[in-house]
């Protein structure tokens, strides 16, 4: 994973912080499932995955609409009810408007 | 580091991706030095840091006038001016408004 290609701002970013839990089994398949079946979703710009102390994920996405549609996706409601009970110990997620941007 | 425990929204994320350079250093002291810095100033609200491939630190700030004073703080200039030259390949910042957020 790279850093993302995103379109001049606005947009959209997802930011995912995580604290795994102990049992992570099956959290690996799903997760590159999880970043397969978003790549697809309509208004989906690119996303950005790192992991220390804690996970990031930041998604970017065209408008708050198109989070939503991926939000209520049938096969990402069950991976996040998984999330919920067993992979994750604490999480936040933050829904933010991306106003500008620069980059090296 | 953990994750930020933020106000409710409104606020605004930085948003920090980054691709490191095969000269690191002095890097990791530079950078826990900006961290002790940045904690200081006004309007600073927290910071997540993890890195894989890329690094991404997102940090958290009250407003946008607090941004730009930490933008322009003299010793997070001349850090700036180091990790462009020497640490990064490749970065894009990201001024980001958190509008809503939600947590386990």
């Amino acid at each position: 994973m790279t850093i993302a290609e995103t379109p001049t701002p606005p947009y959209y970013a997802v930011i995912f912080t995580s604290i795994q839990s102990a049992d992570t089994h099956g959290y690996r398949e799903m997760a590159e499932q999880m970043v397969a079946l978003a790549e697809q979703q309509p208004g989906f710009l690119g996303m950005e995955s790192a992991r220390l102390d804690v996970g990031i994920t930041v998604s970017y996405w065209q408008d708050l609409e198109s989070i939503k549609q991926w939000k209520n996706h049938a096969e990402h409601i069950t991976a996040q009810a998984v999330g919920k009970s067993r992979w994750y110990d604490h999480y936040t997620t933050r829904i933010a408007l991306v106003e500008r941007d620069y980059a090296k």
